[in-house]
């Protein structure tokens, strides 16, 4: 699958005392659009975890380009830039009205229920690299 | 165990456009004075849950008088007003410099692994009466 | 306006320990079917705050019936009971699939930039009341 | 300052739906550990921001080595790599009994009420430079 974008609105939640999004939720945007992009792709993330099948987060980074508000409605467009055996990255732009607030990059690790790493199945593999 | 006090330092993470404290996250405080309330009574909520015993939330109410800001150091006074054979209630004081900033109440139930209500046990149910 | 239904996909940030959600979390659900309950009465939250109006959060209460889990795509169903000169409460069902998860209301007093209670304004109630 | 620790018990809020810490709360443990650094050094952050500075989040990294989970009491080891004319950046290392769980990294730079960055003033780089 080449991109997907995920829409979402700012809580009033996710603000701080500056009057601008914290910047921690930027993550949670990312996972968000982590399910999302999968789900575009044909795949469950939900039902990969009851296989026993988990996405563990190795690493995570944010550059943070210009704020979003309250009731801002963004974008996060996310596509897979590398899939390896037992591993994947995500990568992320976060827009409002085409303006890039933030990028990210999110670097996983698929771990079976003994946290031990796991081969990636095939078919999901397969689910994301042609789709879309 | 009569009252008990935990001191928490507001996050910047926990404020709000408003630049004060977001409502929900007095539920958060409460939960963290039950840990600690329990802990002084002698009691590992942690190793409860690892012994296969819940505490679920069935109810809570949260009042709101005066604002907490960044940074804050707030008390949350914490107590067990009533405790029936397998359930139980918190009452909260969020307080600042001895005003009250909040008061609030939690009913809980106790679970099994599978969801069922549990009595709760004798030495628990003592150690919560007795101890302090 | 008579009931309003927002849709909210769980998010794996909402989830604890347990595998459920968080109880704090319905707060902030209550606080995203407040916005889009305005919203849809034409009424924007975002340029009331910017006016100077500001919806204080007086108390809140939420019982919970049966747990919401990651990925559910919950519905919170919302109506304004009552209206006064300077205060006002939302009624909250969440609901999974038509079976009731939560019920809550908050009380709200509507402050002015110095935090002294304002009288909602007359366009704000009729919307309030006629819409829908 | 050389490095400053704080302490954090991990919140039942904080953790997921697979039982660890949530990813994104890393980043809210660094900003606590930032504001108690700071106060270590003798500069009250939420007096900065009165006085109409703050230190904004430019870019945000985090590496994770090992889970945290629920009662955990971690260790937020903090220091101040660099720091330029409008700009510094932090590090951290979380640990739980001497073992390295996360380490991370944030960019930050000093602005004004505008949004413009300002120079870091003399005496607060002298707090970070000297004390300690």
């Amino acid at each position: 699958m080449k991109k997907h974008k995920t829409i979402i609105r700012v809580r009033y939640q996710e603000t701080d005392n500056m009057g601008l999004v914290y910047y921690a939720n930027y993550l949670v945007w990312f996972e968000v659009a982590r399910t999302e992009y999968l789900r575009a792709a044909g795949i469950s993330y939900r039902e990969l975890e009851n296989k026993g099948l988990y996405l563990v987060v190795a690493k995570a980074v944010c550059e943070y380009k210009s704020p979003a508000r309250y009731d801002d409605q963004i974008a996060v467009e996310t596509w897979v830039p590398s899939m390896r055996n037992s591993s994947l990255s995500f990568e992320y732009n976060v827009t409002l009205g085409g303006r890039l607030l933030a990028a990210g990059i999110t670097d996983h690790v698929f771990v079976n229920k003994n946290g031990r790493p796991a081969r990636i199945p095939g078919w999901l593999k397969g689910q994301i690299t042609s789709s879309g």
